[in-house]
């Protein structure tokens, strides 16, 4: 039988990680990633090159309805939080040597040219899509071109694993609209508390959301969802996850939010997947059934749900311990240790 | 009401969790961890000292019974693989910045001095429990005291959070036996496929340790277990668990073996469950209901079954984010962050 060139790359990175010093199996699913990522690099020694995690963050105009247990200024005054460098997601990339960036995909907010912030901005915030589209076809496009362009930056930094976070009060309201649609899951199943509803904060949560999914047609395909409940950031993360699966970047995913951006990429290029790494599993209810639909088994499940790209950040030393192994154990032959009787 | 400092202490630690711009709890598992390490060290500014793993190995007289998928020559032959630098743990710790002993606690074979090598050694490894005590009572006291000379070492190089690790063809099988005893289950709920046997390989293997089971007294204590079924690296690192705990020292908890060496330091002295963070649910069968017996929630779950102290290993960078986060993230107050509605 003729076998392609990949059958026999996987056959060859599979007999490497066989013949490493430990019981066939035994590092679970840091074998599974070292063999994706050899895989994707089409190589027995994977390197991972300036790790990147990209922070999008925008304004929502259903953050108006009460959806949020924070306010909407908390967006704008977190992104100066993260270029200050006293986020959660600043201390865990400084941990881990990450390169982190900020964009401002459409935040109500004038802000200071900075080091690490890129302008992206598409408006002040979506408009709110319990009423109208939460944006308008170009400004999806403009999403789109701005994310290309970022992509484009960080490829030729040298960077070749790029992770994506996000930050935008009200955005677990446009994420679980995406996955309802996307998933065709009802509504019930996919709205979770966000930064901390109540019971009855959640009631009105969802109220809002089954209204909204009424007052606008079954979106025909992924970028119709994005129009209709937006937001800028999520939309952003999707057309800058399709850039760098373009690249043949490995592409970190994140919890509910990113992962819903995810979603949308996979719905617009399925072969997506290949490239893509689920970093956690969120505590926000209804992600467990986006990675279930996506097939996808996330490496850590820590109870998180802070968004910003935490998830994969926390994560990476664990990728990064896989491609070691993978670039540094002795095998039995090199070692002298017999193998199994 | 009278409060102890000691309440003091946690209520401060939670206020200063709660106050980090992130929504409440939302760090999940890591918030734990930093609450527990705070109250280990009585402080608001928690730190990781000189990170230590001791891997200690030995042999077992009930691998002549067949009870293992690897020739007992294996553990010698990886005691030089740790030296050369060449096995997981290796890998791991240098990537952590972790440092690395290996103590030859009873292993079969004479090794030249090496300046990563602690000589504990208690005998050629210990005798085969199916027919007789594995050690005698003299050995299991030179066990603790050899395990107490190398943790006053350790503590001395002012390392205050130490993971254990573990090398010894046949040495589930001294686990599932002393689990059995110490946790009051059936052998059949202890025993599982160690480094990879088979369906019949495991039947003998059960048969084996049933019959051992019978041969003896049920254990009275955790001492006794330990010198009816060894082996001599679970005896020196129980003893340098508990000497450890003497110290203050955090203490990481690895996988089967590691964890049934925990199990006897408990039983010796409970309070030691203070200071240790179980760092990964391995997929060795039984380990799950060991770590329901002590009532643990593991910080990973990756699948891994590899012993050495590797769950330690990868497990700790998220030790260190925990810590990170509580030394380095804004408060709402600092940040200028409006908090919940």
């Amino acid at each position: 039988m003729l076998r392609t060139n990949k059958d026999n790359m996987k056959q060859q990175i599979q007999y490497k990680i066989n013949s490493k010093t430990k019981p066939l199996g035994s590092l679970g699913i840091s074998e599974l990633l070292a063999e994706q990522i050899c895989l994707v690099q089409n190589t027995l020694h994977p390197e991972l090159k300036n790790p990147t995690i990209l922070v999008f963050a925008a304004d929502h105009g259903i953050a108006q309805c009460g959806v949020s247990a924070y306010p909407a200024e908390v967006t704008s005054q977190m992104v100066l939080n993260f270029l200050n460098g006293g986020a959660a997601i600043n201390v865990f990339c400084r941990q881990h040597h990450i390169q982190l960036k900020v964009i401002d995909a459409g935040v109500n907010f004038d802000f200071e040219p900075h080091p690490q912030l890129i302008d992206a901005k598409i408006a002040k915030g979506t408009r709110n899509f319990l009423i109208e589209k939460a944006m308008t076809a170009e400004q999806l496009q403009h999403c789109f071109a701005k994310a290309r362009e970022i992509i484009e930056i960080t490829y030729a930094n040298d960077c070749n694993i790029i992770g994506f976070g996000e930050m935008g009060i009200g955005n677990t309201s446009s994420a679980s609209m995406l996955m309802s649609a996307l998933c065709n899951l009802p509504i019930e199943d996919c709205v979770g508390r966000g930064t901390g509803l109540d019971d009855a904060q959640l009631q009105h949560k969802l109220t809002i959301l089954r209204q909204a999914q009424q007052n606008h047609p079954k979106p025909l395909n992924a970028q119709e969802a994005l129009q209709f409940f937006g937001g800028f950031e999520i939309a952003q993360i999707c057309g800058a996850m399709l850039a760098a699966y373009e690249k043949n970047m490995l592409i970190l995913v994140d919890g509910f939010i990113a992962t819903s951006a995810f979603l949308c990429a996979y719905h617009i290029k399925p072969e997506i997947i290949k490239n893509a790494i689920f970093c956690h599993q969120s505590d926000e209810q209804g992600h467990q059934k986006m990675l279930n639909y996506l097939n996808a088994k996330p490496i850590l499940n820590l109870g998180m749900r802070l968004g910003e790209g935490t998830g994969c950040a926390v994560a990476y030393p664990i990728i990064q311990s896989a491609v070691n192994f993978m670039n540094e154990m002795a095998s039995f032959e090199s070692a002298g240790v017999s193998n199994k009787k």
